[in-house]
């Protein structure tokens, strides 16, 4: 959709228009996480990134069924947002001398990303409910959920061991 | 900090890092209120804006506490995934046509900035506690507290009013 060109007119557009955004942002952390398994140091943090890269493919799969139970076509927007995140999680691990502080850089930034999936996902739902879709809601409802678990083992994992080791 | 020049060797320079991404963020933040209390057609959802305006002055000054609680002089460092956040909530909000629906279109991007904001904090809350700074750890909670209030408050907009009225 261009710039200024008010695409947007009725929540379903809105709401397909964040699909799309969310549908893209999945797909860059699909991307990305085969680097963040690369170089995570713990074993306990690389396989976590490991079974939520299978995740998220599940996530992309139910996206694509969500689209069609919408009736549309499953394809991406750009998402400034996600690169954003992707790009800044990047940098910081690239400045990151430390194997366990780097440990600790990298479930900061896994968080940012879950962080931004979560408010899409929460959005999502709110809307297909109020369409009166609520079974594209429950199918959102699953990535919404995984997110929300992956955030809080990242915590866990942080707080018991990772932040511990690299202070 | 320079790309690729490590000069993040401790759990202390990432704390400070991530401090002053932070705190870049939330004058990025200060700087794209007004846009968004201007576009704002609810009275409600413009007095919220309002309100977290007032609220994010208050951060940037607590955040500047930090800093000088732990002997750094206040600085921002430039954080892609805030510029794009914003970015993002910009493009948006020039394509949508109608007023009710460009309302849930803000709710939805001032909720992504503020899980932004939530993921950070708590991150740098568990940092700085495994610090020794729970000194710093409590000025940052409040910051924590007032984002994670506006995140609810702004669902319960949501889902009481505004996406009623743009469905």
């Amino acid at each position: 959709m261009g710039f200024f060109s008010k695409d947007i007119k009725t929540m379903d557009d809105l709401f397909v228009h964040t699909l799309r955004d969310i549908y893209y942002a999945e797909k860059q952390i699909l991307q990305a996480l085969p680097d963040m398994i690369e170089k995570a140091h713990d074993p306990q943090l690389k396989q976590g990134f490991q079974t939520h890269l299978t995740e998220t493919k599940n996530h992309v799969a139910r996206l694509e069924r969500v689209f069609q139970m919408h009736g549309k076509e499953p394809s991406g927007i750009d998402c400034p947002a996600i690169d954003g995140i992707i790009e800044e999680a990047d940098e910081v691990a690239g400045e990151v001398a430390d194997k366990t502080v780097l440990d600790a850089a990298l479930i900061a930034a896994a968080q940012a990303v879950e962080h931004y999936e979560i408010t899409r996902y929460g959005t999502l739902i709110a809307w297909a409910k109020q369409l009166g879709r609520s079974d594209c809601a429950s199918v959102l409802q699953q990535n919404l959920d995984e997110e929300k678990a992956t955030d809080k083992k990242l915590t866990a994992l942080a707080e018991s061991k990772v932040n511990r080791q690299a202070a």
